[in-house]
């Protein structure tokens, strides 16, 4: 059976929603980030990463969101959560879900792990900074180029969207008001609204 | 006919060299990052995040590394550049590709790009300073814990070499010395044997 390692308030809420949606079974494991369970060296030995989500199959470890979430697309196709049998649709998913990513969710980042990327105090707070200005412009970037509506691609709910769903939900605690982005915020209420969400938020 | 976009040095090369290993008829559009031209525009019209690589297809346009690699591999099966009918083996790959664009391109970029996170130049100086630590931590725990050699997935060839590729010629630059990691530097040498990495070298 699957076992999804996750910890709440982190990306892995994405895959959490996308398995839902499946009705496969699972098993969803809850790690402590503030009692750093990501350390410990069992979780460790899964990924040594340190980070969730982390997918444990019957063929092996999963990281990284984006191949989770087409990875979970693929394995249950009856969901139909991503077009399968048309490579430039399928690429056009894994484009958005790359810029959630390696851009989105990395500027996100630089609020609180700043020091990834830069030692001096006063260059972690001159990121902690930023970071509202950086996820306006992304969100709005997001909204007037990418979102087609009402989901994400448009009238298929796809795994792009319980992707832009997470993110979305950062948004208050990084000091961006979310109703500035009115389709991205009728897309959060068309998210909170889907049987699989209300399962799963529970546990986030 | 495919169309991609590059500029020499960027890490279009993994698309590039991808393209050239299957053999497609394919137009390549170099951009000269130094006079701007990814500003110019005609090319935000193409993707208004102004980076490359961008693959114009018949069906659209597409961004993001890990995308473009994955819609190569799945547009020309021949060339057996990912294992296509093993979801686990293909997310495996695009674990990978996710980890070299979310976390290493990103550990790069904060040398030169570091103004996307921060305002102040000490922040960006410190930023700097941090690119080797980051970078030589990132490949050996991308030699110690993912390559599997010869290729990056094991005995087969896939869409996670020319893109290892790509990031290993930065290490240079990022005062990496890539003979700390005689994997990664056996692999370029393997990699720059190929005919197709031959034939796309010169552009870049």
């Amino acid at each position: 059976m699957l076992k999804l390692y996750y910890a709440p308030g982190t990306c892995a809420l994405a895959a959490h929603i996308a398995l839902a949606e499946t009705g496969a079974e699972y098993e969803g494991i809850a790690l402590d980030f503030s009692s750093k369970e990501q350390l410990a060296p069992k979780f460790l030995k899964l990924n040594s990463k340190a980070r969730v989500p982390v997918l444990v199959t019957d063929e092996g470890v999963l990281t990284e969101t984006p191949a989770i979430l087409a990875y979970i697309a693929q394995s249950y196709p009856d969901a139909q959560l991503a077009p399968l049998d048309n490579p430039f649709e399928f690429a056009r998913i894994q484009a958005f879900n790359n810029y959630l990513s390696s851009t989105v969710h990395v500027a996100h980042a630089h609020k609180l792990r700043g020091s990834r990327w830069a030692d001096e105090p006063s260059s972690l707070e001159d990121m902690f900074r930023k970071v509202p200005e950086n996820m306006s412009h992304l969100m709005k970037t997001l909204e007037d180029t990418m979102f087609v509506g009402p989901w994400v691609m448009g009238d298929s709910y796809t795994i792009c969207d319980p992707y832009l769903y997470t993110i979305a939900r950062w948004l208050k605690n990084d000091s961006v008001d979310v109703a500035s982005f009115p389709k991205i915020e009728a897309h959060m209420k068309r998210m909170e609204a889907r049987p699989a969400v209300q399962s799963i938020l529970p546990h986030h």
